[in-house]
C-alpha cells in the first residue's frame, strides 16, 4: 500500500541537512547510548544529598545523576545521544520524568536526542507515540509538550499506515526517523532474515520502505529523513542494504558489548560521514577503567577511541 | 534460533487457566480498549475542582477521571481492559502515573490488564520491558514496582531473543504475552502477509513463534500463556493462523470503527471461549448516544451488545 506523508516545508531544514552540518561541526559520528543499568551506575549517581521518597524516586534521582555525568564525560566525542527508553520505563512514573529531563540535557550539551523506543502501531496510535516522542500536541487543556526528539526508532512490522504518521510528526519539526532494518541481535535471523518467495529478504524489503518514505525529505545534502537501524554485528548484509537505501543514515548498533567493529562499517558512509552513525552504550558507559581510572576518564577516552576510528574510515 | 524460556512454575496458576476461570465467571470475552482521546473526553472528565498545574498534569487529571468513568460503565460487561500506552506517553511524564492508576482502577474492578505497547527490542531491553509491564525488579534503592499488567502485546519482529524475557517476566507472576501476528490495519499487507521462499507468510512464522513460546506455559485447560493479535478486520486469515496456533489466546482487535465483525471470529474460539477475547475501543467509548443517552448509558449499551455476540458463538 502507498501511504503519503507531507514533503519537508520550506521553512524547516531537513534533518538530513541538520545532521550533516551537526556531524561536520562536531568532528563525530558517534552516537551515545544511555541504558542506565541500576546495578552500574557511576559514583555520581549517589554523590549529593539523599532523595526522598519510595524507591522510584530515588532511583530515578540516582539514574538522572548517572546520565548527566555520562553526558559531560563523553558529550565533547558525539554527535547523538540515544535514550533507550525501556531502562527510563521501568522506574515507573518518575523515570519519564526523568527521561524528558536527560533529553534537555543532552540537548543542551549540543547532542542531537534518538528516542530508542522502537514503537509501532496502527494509524491514530502511531500519531498518539508522534505526538509523545516529537513536537507534543495541542489539546483543550493547552499545548502537552512532546520529548522533543530529533530521531526515533521506529518497528516497521505493521508497515506504511503504522510507519507515516511518526514520519510526519518528525518531519514537521525538522526531525527523522529510524525504522528498524536489520538488527544487531541474534534473533534477526528468524524474521528479517526470511527468503522472500518475490527473491530479496525481509530486510531487504523493509529497506524499500525506507527509501520509500525518505523520498520526499532529502535535503540538499543528499541524506534523507528516513534511516535504517541495520546491526553492526552483521556487516555482510550492510552493502546490500546501502544499495536499497542510498540516501539513508543508517544507525549501526551493536559495537563494542554485542561484537560489532567500526572498521567493518565503511559502506554506512557512501553518502557521506554523516551516512553512518555508530552507536554504542555499555562499552562507553562500562569501559574497563585502566590504570585506576575513573568511570568518566574510561568512557571518555573509550569514546575518543571510537570517534577517531569512525572519523578515520571516512 | 532457539532460546529457552522456564517452564511456568507450579506455584503460579498458568496465565491460560486464570484466563479461562475469568472468562467463564465473567461470562464475557470482551477487553475494554482504553485509548483515551483528549478531544473526545467524557463530562466527568472535567467534572469535580479543576486540577492545578501545567497543561500536561490538568490534561492527565482529566484522563483519569475519563478512564475511571469508562470503566465504571463497561466493566460488568468485560473481562479485560487494554491499555493504550501511546495515548498515556503523549500526556508527558504525568501520564506514566495515570497509567498505573489506570491499571490498578480496572484491576480493583475485576479486569485483567493488557499493556497494548507492542515492545520489542534486544536481550538487555526486553528484559528492561518486562520489569516495567509485569513486576517490577528489585534494586539498590528497594523494589521498583511494574505495571502489573497481566498481559503484554509484544512485536516479533526482531526474533526469539527479543521474545524470551517478555515471555519470561510475564510467566513468572502467571502473566503472559501476545505477540502481533496479523495486525487489522491496512498495512498487515505490507510485510505480515509476504510470500516466504520457503512456503506460508511472514504472520503464519510469526504464528509458529507463538506456538513454540508457549508450548512450555499450557495450563490444564489447553490453553498457553503466549498468544496472539489477529485482527479482526481480516477474519480470512483466522482459519490458518488458529491451525498453527492450536493452543494460543488471541486477541482480536478491529472490531466496530476499523470495520471487523464479531459474527466472521468463529474459528478463534476453537480452543474454547478464553481462546478468543474480542477488543474493542472506539466503538465503546465512542458509541452512538441514541436516545439522547449520555455516552456511559451509550457505552454500556455496545459493549453489552458486542458481549453477548461473542458469547452466543461459542
Amino acid at each position: 500500500m502507498s501511504v503519503a506523508v507531507p514533503a519537508a516545508s520550506e521553512a524547516t531544514t531537513p534533518f538530513g541537512d541538520r545532521l550533516v552540518d551537526r556531524v561536520l561541526a562536531r568532528e563525530s559520528q558517534l552516537i551515545l547510548g544511555i541504558d542506565p543499568d541500576l546495578r552500574a551506575l557511576w559514583p555520581q549517581a549517589t554523590d549529593g544529598p539523599d532523595a526522598d521518597g519510595p524507591p522510584a524516586e530515588r532511583a530515578a534521582v540516582a539514574v538522572h545523576r548517572h546520565c548527566r555525568a555520562l553526558i559531560d564525560a563523553v558529550a565533547p566525542a558525539c554527535v547523538g545521544a540515544k535514550l533507550q527508553l525501556a531502562c527510563f520505563e521501568r522506574l515507573g512514573p518518575p523515570g519519564w520524568r526523568v527521561l524528558h529531563e536527560t533529553a534537555a540535557y543532552a540537548r543542551d550539551a549540543g547532542l542531537l536526542v534518538i528516542a530508542d523506543g522502537k514503537r509501532g502501531d496502527i494509524d491514530v496510535t502511531a500519531t498518539a507515540y508522534g505526538q509523545a516522542l516529537f513536537g507534543g500536541v495541542a489539546s483543550p487543556f493547552g499545548r502537552l509538550p512532546g520529548l522533543g526528539a530529533d530521531l526515533a526508532t521506529v518497528n516497521p512490522l505493521m508497515g506504511s499506515d503504522a510507519i507515516a504518521p511518526l514520519v510526519a510528526a518528525a518531519r514537521a519539526g525538522g526531525g527523522g526517523v529510524l525504522l528498524l532494518v536489520r538488527t544487531s541481535n541474534p534473533g534477526a535471523a528468524d524474521v528479517e532474515d526470511l527468503a522472500l518467495a518475490d527473491g530479496g529478504t525481509v530486510a531487504e524489503r523493509l529497506a524499500t520502505l525506507v527509501d520509500h518514505f525518505g523520498g520526499q525529505g532529502i535535503g540538499r545534502h543528499g541524506l534523507a529523513d528516513v534511516g535504517a537501524v541495520v546491526g553492526a554485528t552483521a556487516p555482510g548484509h550492510l552493502l546490500r542494504l546501502r544499495e536499497l537505501m542510498p540516501r539513508a543514515p543508517l544507525l549501526l548498533p551493536g559495537v563494542g558489548a554485542q561484537g560489532g567493529r567500526v572498521e567493518d562499517l565503511a559502506p554506512a558512509f557512501a553518502p557521506g560521514r554523516a551516512g553512518g552513525l555508530i552507536s554504542a552504550s555499555r562499552s562507553i558507559a562500562s569501559a574497563p577503567a585502566l590504570d585506576g581510572a575513573d568511570p568518566a576518564t574510561a568512557a571518555r577516552r573509550e569514546a575518543e577511541r571510537l570517534r577517531a576510528a569512525a572519523w578515520s574510515l571516512a
